[in-house]
């Protein structure tokens, strides 16, 4: 496929996910998605979070060309506190294309703007800013709506859940969320050059996000491609995403993705610096590194990965490691400090690296330049020294009210998950942690998304924030469009089941939604109410692919004779039956080992004779029965 | 695919797994798998556990319609306790041929003993009985050998794991595995009439195993489809293999699969009892069900499923739940205790059925008929009831020497995996726990092998011996061939990430050799490490298909130009002169926060020196990396 020639040749995916529809909640006509149940459910619908964007929305006018509208420009402006200036030139090195050779060139972006946002002289943009002096921005309220949802429905649940000391509230009140962004716990990451963006939160007592990778790359490139991929991963429920474009092209690839993305978009600047020095990692200078920081503050990206922890003392700590240093961030910097045998530059400059991010409210994700690539390397010295030098920079952030994230590992074995959390809480005062997995084995290549699954499910259960998604083509290739999407649906279940175990009020809303369809053989709301139901249909239909077999009442695995409501009707009328006293209890606290008495005989009697009467249906199974 | 009419039109995958051979260790000639790496890795094979039996074996002489050789006949014969009797009647309605209408019917295993085994009278032939006699059997023997796989290579490892309690020794001794049979901490499921089977354990002190689904249905039956699935699944390292067909021909397709198969078979005969009775559960009667033990007893079944703690009174405890009843045989046995309004025969009949088990040494697999099917009837008062049954009937199993194993949930969110395991251990004195998954979550069918593989490591880590697997059809249909594979192969990574975080003493060797082939680019071992050495090698090439791209010295993510060996070789350059103190140490502790004082100025210029002599080389990125 080719770059971007013209309009009608761009293909992303449009329009609604199956039984569902778009609806705009509160005065800021929140974005969420309500899943329509069959009428025989007697169930309200079922609202869920969608970081999808305009993209499912049918009457939305979508237009790659000209980008998305931009829903946070008023409320940026009103703020009174920036100011409009010319956008720096964009340079043939920008995009890899230096010397004559221009191959490889894409569509400069149709639609660029020529003045961008800036914070006025000696003001602070950051949302950390505002809400440490006590100000409810719109973006906060968007937050806690977005974040509120089902809780309503949720409130006569009683909480259920180990949340490791966090401090999930019953309700979210945009003064909570201020709360926490002004106590570094949460961050909302939104450039003010990104006003297409719609307001999301990561902090460890919110919903539990996700974030998917995409970019060209030295061996493949194609805009037309990583926009539809952008578009792919957020319908399929990705929070943010990481542009992580190397080679050429990457300032007009990056642009093409932030005016399409109504999710945050988050960059490693040092990758395309590095490109403007042909890729000679020891070619790098503070002023090439300033200059791109500025080139994507300028265009709109939400979060830098600033690999500055890894300091030139902690190098040597890897030297005896199985895998050495595996982050690619981290590896350029070990060379540069190497080769200058300097500390590193981003280190020294942090101050002023936050001073230009605070004009344009990025936030900060501080890279792990020294995870673990491997199970022998985990939880090994360099990896804490970089963790605690992290925390140190955390604070330095936020002296300038600058928001911070913290990245994480990479290969870790289960019995060390909790130590990676615990030690980052403590060293980056509650910083949200961003982790990459971890992956709990590495001998599995072709099912990192599964390994790595295992792991970001137990770490966001212990608090981390937002999980990084893994493909399948992890270590092996480059995911394609199939990849993503199975890459953020398993994303999205490690996440959820966080949720479920921290016991976020409503996450257990939809488990209980789906498990009630299942048992009451509604496949379609089955199929609706998953995180995939093209696949969960197309599954079912392999085996029964009858119209026919979506409503009947039977299991796909089980064949016709099935029916589990009748025994549930036959065990709750026997149930009620004891309770008016017919039959002895038997019901109320089993002795363990003993085991308890039985009904009486007369019990039994009138309920064999009522049950004979009722007429001995056949009853084997239940619907969502596995197994046996 | 019809049912098999001649040996030709039957197919099963034969042939070694890539880059690896069969070898025989020690005096028994107990099977294992032999890696082959690169000359250049300078390391020697390494050895894997491998179930798969004769079928990867080029030396090996195939013969579906003859069945396996018998490697136990002479062990079983030589203890003297074992009579041979004239094989039970078949009869048509154990293929469910009542009637005149024979359609569906499958040819019969054209190689049947009609003199099968069982314990002469007064006598006992379980592994169980022998070992709490002192006496060390050929099979334990076997088990000790298969086990200690590698610990001999593991020896200068130091331990490195959380085993919450278990006794996972650095060797095992056939002693040892004596000892963890006497005490019903482990079983060896093995059948006198399944001579064909290998030995393997299953216990919290030895390495976790898995099992895999296989069976013809109500709506699907084809033999040949089932063995071949058989002979699949171990291929990719299934441990055990459940036979749960339904509907007809259950006698016949059973006989093909045991005679085909060098791993245990389970079965939960009350599913052929129901057949027997049209499947009318009230119609069930102990003598049906004793006849249908007998018969499975007599083909060579290694563990029953039996469903004796779904107890009446708690059937009541129930009727509030969100899905009810789900487990199939859970169902029959709570639907015949309504109908009859009487205890459950299974409980009541528990001792008599325990005599016959002990004439065969079939294992019980007891039954949680009372599991949850959704999140959100997890750990509930009906679920623990019947585990407290479970733990009752295990002493009864153990007055008579019968070995026993417990089966757990189900749907459980992670908060509430460990309770599970806790009350099992303590409910059943540590007999082996088999779980199925359990799913961590209820909203994404489709991706039940990744919600449930959650669930599975972390409760292997817990302590569970055995995990029943999963496929992505779970809730929606049918395994096909391909599901069977992504649920084995996604079972043996969950099952080895426990035996890591255990701190089993050999599991790690296999991770570590992986990851430095893969930080050396050595694509082809890395490949034939992994668990799948044909899916990694398909992703690889669909990035970069070229011969050479397999032997080159980048990473497919990363293009030609990365080369992480180099900056680790600085590195290691820079740590050694560090040693000899030509720079002041700043390897040893790092402090927190502060971080570390750098080196000397003299340090700096004399490496800067080297570095530059030594040529610059580019280096970026490095073969294990994930995203940044």
């Amino acid at each position: 496929m080719a770059d971007i020639p013209a309009r009608t040749e761009l293909k992303v995916t449009t329009g609604p996910i199956r039984g569902s529809r778009k609806i705009h909640v509160g005065p800021l006509g929140v974005k969420m998605r309500e899943i329509h149940l069959e009428p025989s459910s007697g169930e309200p619908p079922l609202r869920v979070y969608d970081p999808s964007g305009p993209y499912t929305d049918p009457d939305a006018r979508i237009d790659i060309m000209a980008g998305l509208p931009e829903l946070r420009r008023a409320w940026i402006r009103d703020r009174g506190d920036v100011e409009e200036v010319q956008q720096r030139e964009v340079r043939p090195e920008d995009n890899g294309q230096l010397g004559p050779d221009r191959s490889g060139g894409v569509q400069p972006f149709p639609n660029v703007r020529k003045k961008v946002l800036r914070a006025r002289a000696g003001m602070n943009v950051s949302q950390m800013y505002y809400a440490r002096r006590g100000i409810v921005t719109p973006e906060m309220e968007y937050v806690a709506t977005r974040e509120n949802l089902g809780r309503e429905m949720a409130r006569e649940y009683k909480r259920d859940g180990q949340d490791w000391g966090a401090s999930i509230p019953d309700y979210v009140t945009p003064e909570f969320v201020r709360d926490e962004i002004a106590r570094g716990r949460a961050i909302i990451p939104n450039n003010i050059n990104h006003p297409e963006s719609e307001p999301m939160a990561i902090g460890r007592n919110f919903l539990v996000k996700i974030n998917a990778n995409i970019g060209n790359s030295a061996v493949a490139s194609d805009v037309a491609q990583e926009v539809d991929k952008l578009v792919w991963a957020i319908r399929w429920g990705a929070d943010t995403v990481m542009d992580l474009s190397t080679g050429r092209n990457i300032h007009d690839t990056r642009e093409w993705i932030i005016r399409n993305s109504p999710v945050p978009i988050g960059t490693v600047p040092i990758y395309q610096a590095l490109e403007k020095v042909g890729g000679i990692a020891e070619d790098l200078t503070w002023e090439i590194f300033r200059d791109t920081l500025i080139e994507q503050a300028e265009q709109g990206v939400d979060y830098f990965t600033i690999h500055a922890g890894v300091r030139l003392p902690y190098v040597p700590l890897t030297a005896k490691r199985v895998t050495g240093i595996v982050s690619r961030g981290g590896s350029i910097m070990a060379k540069w400090c190497l080769a200058h045998h300097k500390e590193s530059f981003l280190y020294e400059r942090f101050d002023e690296i936050t001073e230009i991010m605070k004009a344009y409210d990025i936030a900060y994700s501080l890279g792990d330049g020294l995870r673990p690539g491997s199970i022998a390397d985990a939880n090994d010295e360099a990896q804490f020294a970089e963790l605690y030098t992290l925390g140190e920079l955390t604070k330095r952030a936020w002296d300038q009210d600058v928001q911070v994230m913290i990245e994480g590992p990479g290969h870790v074995p289960m019995h060390k998950i909790k130590e990676n959390m615990d030690k980052q809480l403590e060293a980056c005062g509650e910083a949200p942690f961003y982790t990459l997995g971890p992956l709990t084995t590495d001998i599995a290549p072709g099912y990192d998304h599964i390994t790595s699954g295992i792991g970001a499910a137990m770490i966001g259960w212990y608090g981390t924030a937002m999980l990084c998604y893994v493909t399948p083509k992890e270590h092996l290739g480059l995911p394609d469009r199939d990849d993503v999407k199975v890459g953020v649906v398993t994303y999205k279940l490690a996440a959820h089941a966080a949720d479920l175990a921290k016991g976020h009020p409503a996450a257990k809303l939809r488990d209980d939604a789906l498990s009630r369809a299942r048992f009451e053989f509604r496949w379609r709301d089955q199929f609706n109410l998953s995180l995939d139901p093209d696949t969960a249909e197309q599954y079912h239909d392999q085996t029964l692919p009858a119209e026919g077999a979506k409503t009947a009442h039977f299991c796909s695995m089980c064949g016709p004779k099935f029916c589990s409501m009748k025994i549930t009707q036959e065990v709750r009328d026997f149930a009620k039956l004891q309770e008016v006293g017919l039959l002895n209890s038997t019901g109320a606290h089993p002795e363990p080992v003993e085991g308890r008495a039985l009904p009486v005989d007369e019990g039994m009697a009138a309920m064999s004779k009522r049950y004979n009467e009722g007429g001995r249906e056949l009853y084997i199974g239940a619907g969502g029965r596995e197994h046996d």
